[in-house]
């Protein structure tokens, strides 16, 4: 670390008061982020604080008390468990959430082209987008106006310098394959959430990585795709049975949601669960607590990341992947093989 | 109707630009609630109108373009469904969405003070609370500012002065017990939701309507209370089934999660569904669809309740109550008696 990165302490508020010509109330209202500080009053704060060489994100929020939060849909547990954690923090913060949607409003699956107007008449201290992407032209506008822009939980390959903060999707995936493996478990096959999804991706290689470590074969034909859906998982499930020389003795369903049709898969062909077939689904949702048998999977910290996001855009925190931990939570689906 | 009624048509927009002093351009923007229309300006073109006796909410919205949405919690995926309806309808009338939740932040559940000086600081066009009720102080302080509210599905006797948007739980209640008595079923027990909160009473008050419409016997002892909560209903049950001198053939569960717990004390009783007893839901969540034997259910006009109320909020609708229809669901949980 050199001279130049040692943080300079903060000057005296009276300090700052004076050259700004406001008060010292007002100063600490400023760099509180209050909302009852007019812009105008904040960039003059702002702007003692630069001149004496203060790093300029210490006066936040620095473009007024408002926050975007742009979510791909409103129809999820996790978007709303993302939201809970993003509204805790914007509490504890001080600052205000405006939610939008982009639910089937375009074609591309990002937000619609009107959303930047409405961002830049109420100059937005900055945008989250939860399981959407901006396009190349918001990312431009954005720039331009120093709004800064964070991604939870990306759908899709997240553009190189917008900072995504995720669960870590493929060690969570690792945990639940070597669980199995620890009960005794070779023949173990994944259902598969969505291709082309990062966390898809990411689980698959998670599964594949804990199988070649274990010495297992890592073969195509044990893995089949569900898409993420109750329905999907089904048919996968009666795909692997119907094709698979000796059933397997594990699946890894990559979603909860996808375990509950791996079970009737399964029931459908008279295998017990986990009598006869192990099931350890992903997410730790509603479901996974109260189906039968009751499920163990990989909780997914919903909340941390929301909280993660805002406190990133917030601060400024440097960081272009922050990345949380997953837990595993082992209940009545899992047995020896 | 007299002739004072007539809804007035509205002047020329040239005619409203030239009073005001403000282009035809900008008349328009202003009356299709832009968000590019300084308050001014709306102010001006409201100004006009009502000199020339146009109804005063047909500029909208009056006070900018945010609306603020206070819920209860966002730990729900009612609330979250509310969320997408009121989301749905703020884009289709070109307002902004500023979402925050009580959570247990304050002890009495309503929302917390600091909540008013944001809204009052960024000139809200409304709020609108879901599953929460301001406080005598927040109303008054919202009356004084001019700032219109709604209640969407309260959770306590709401303040009389406050526009409610409720579905109709009581009519629900009484088809979802009409379709059992349609079955044949004499003895229907009834699994109730929390004392107090409002819907909670309509569904017990439908259930015993239909009761007695049929002939058949109100019956405290075949009333159990189980907080809307799948353990708690697990617990009415097996107090049902162990106090009844006769098991019930049929119960009507206040909420799917609480249809659950009643599936989970039955199947510890041996009672099988619907071979031996009859179950029917409330609100067609996801897991109605998903348990084992799919649930017969009242489904809720969740995001019809959101949209409704943003509609009514932003449009000055008088009404001081709307109460949206429920549908009944059949799925396999219940036969014959």
């Amino acid at each position: 670390m050199t001279a130049d990165d040692q943080p300079q302490p903060l000057p005296k508020l009276s300090v700052i008061a004076r050259e700004a010509g406001v008060s010292v109330a007002t100063v600490s209202k400023a760099l509180n982020g209050r909302s009852d500080v007019s812009a105008h009053t904040r960039r003059l704060v702002a702007e003692v604080l630069e001149r004496r060489g203060y790093p300029r994100q210490r006066v936040k929020p620095a473009r007024g008390s408002l926050v975007d939060v742009m979510l791909q849909g409103l129809d999820s547990v996790y978007a709303l468990a993302i939201l809970g954690g993003v509204e805790d923090a914007a509490w504890r913060l001080g600052v205000d959430l405006v939610v939008s949607a982009v639910v089937d409003r375009t074609k591309n699956g990002q937000p619609p082209s009107a959303w930047l107007d409405r961002i830049g008449a109420r100059d937005s201290a900055g945008v989250l987008l939860v399981r959407t992407s901006p396009t190349a032209t918001q990312r431009a506008w954005l720039a331009d106006h120093g709004i800064p822009a964070v991604i939870v939980d990306p759908r899709r390959k997240p553009p190189r310098e917008v900072p995504v903060v995720v669960s870590a999707n493929r060690a969570g995936a690792r945990a639940a394959t070597e669980h199995l493996i620890g009960l005794g478990h070779e023949r173990i096959a994944i259902v598969t959430g969505r291709p082309g999804v990062p966390c898809a991706a990411e689980r698959l290689a998670g599964y594949r990585e804990a199988m070649a470590a274990a010495g297992l074969p890592v073969d195509p034909r044990w893995e089949a795709c569900g898409y993420f859906q109750t329905e999907g998982a089904m048919r996968a499930t009666r795909e692997l049975l119907a094709a698979l020389p000796e059933p397997p003795t594990a699946v890894f369903a990559c979603s909860d949601s996808m375990a509950v049709g791996v079970y009737q898969a399964l029931g459908e062909r008279g295998h017990r669960v986990p009598g006869d077939v192990s099931v350890v689904g992903y997410d730790d949702s509603w479901a996974a607590e109260h189906v039968t048998p009751a499920l163990t999977t990989v909780r997914q910290p919903w909340p941390e990341l929301g909280s993660a996001a805002l406190t990133a855009l917030l601060t400024g925190a440097p960081a272009t992947r922050i990345e949380l931990p997953t837990t595993l939570v082992t209940r009545s689906s899992t047995a020896p093989a």
